[in-house]
């Protein structure tokens, strides 16, 4: 089983990622934890490139393309390996954060987004996502909390509202896939629909 | 004006893209010479990531997308605006270096290289290819006595076969825009063969 969790900036995806792993390890189940871009040291390297902030403007197209490179790598040497052997992948982000931030974000369009998805994933895709939804105005207030922001947390706040809007439209389109999990609860509510979501789907 | 040199190792590039960069300068062409993967600093430290030798194994779906981000972001912020601005733009190597090296050496199917070239570059295509062509076995020889070899150069010689094989089919699909330059020959005589393609070719 291939879980991810999905959101903008600031929504408590990593204490909801501790949750969620806890939660799976009270089950008994054995367990990959990573994140995207990223997941191996290859594609960490290219995380590396992508997140740090540049004199140089990054073309829209090259960002995209290294981001499915980077999941290429993360698929072909983890992801893939992970699910034969039995494991539950769990993954901060996979490929509806391509959607959501050069999509949405960006402004690449879907059927590009779509061509260069079937082009690298074949059709794979989670099965079982939470998007962690607020408003980018709140989230991006805890973010900034936390220091240092990297060269997409530096965008504007309509950024971020273009990208929420796009992860609830594949959200709407995709529901039995998708769940969307109201992240401005209190961490306890939050926690609780995230329980009662795995409780249905995680086979015992 | 784009021109693009293309060839495996060993073949005598950099001699030669130095003598097509003089004879430009000679008819008084302004001139960018760049090359690939790189050409801009944030696609040479994609570069880096391409050549380094390392010990995870990087499948070839990462590679080609990690080639084609260099390629987005060389022909977005470099390529295209020097064209614009009337330059003429010479690189050593470009998007056939990709069918022969991750399409014929890797074995990545030419539909799915036309696939990912259409994504990325719409029809973009250089006006003018010179393939500077010999037997792998003798082109190895002159790069190995180079010292270290990349990540590339480590491969067989079967690998580079399949490369040149490649290269030699898209000269023979596209004998317009590419050229076939027998390399085995003296240094001098290769140069007067691409000095008599460039009077024909480069406008005056």
């Amino acid at each position: 089983m291939f879980i991810t969790l999905e959101g903008t900036e600031g929504v408590g995806k990593s204490s909801n990622l501790a949750f969620i792993q806890n939660w799976l390890i009270n089950r008994g189940k054995q367990l990959v934890v990573t994140r995207e871009p990223g997941g191996t040291p290859f594609a960490e390297e290219i995380r590396q490139l992508l997140l740090a902030p540049r004199q140089e403007q990054v073309s829209d197209d090259a960002e995209l393309l290294l981001m499915f490179a980077a999941r290429a790598q993360h698929v072909a040497q983890k992801i893939r390996p992970a699910l034969q052997n039995g494991f539950v992948v769990l993954s901060d982000r996979f490929v509806d954060a391509s959607y959501a931030y050069q999509g949405g974000g960006r402004g690449i369009s879907m059927q590009r987004l779509d061509a260069l998805s079937q082009w690298t994933l074949q059709g794979f895709l989670p099965d079982l996502t939470f998007l962690l939804d607020m408003a980018p105005a709140d989230a991006l207030e805890r973010a900034k909390k936390r220091g240092d922001l990297d060269r997409f947390e530096q965008e504007q706040q309509a950024f971020f509202e273009r990208v929420r809007n796009v992860y609830l439209q594949r959200a709407k389109a995709d529901p039995k896939r998708i769940m969307v999990i109201n992240a401005a609860q209190t961490l306890e509510q939050v926690q609780q629909d995230i329980a009662h979501v795995l409780e249905q789907r995680v086979p015992k």
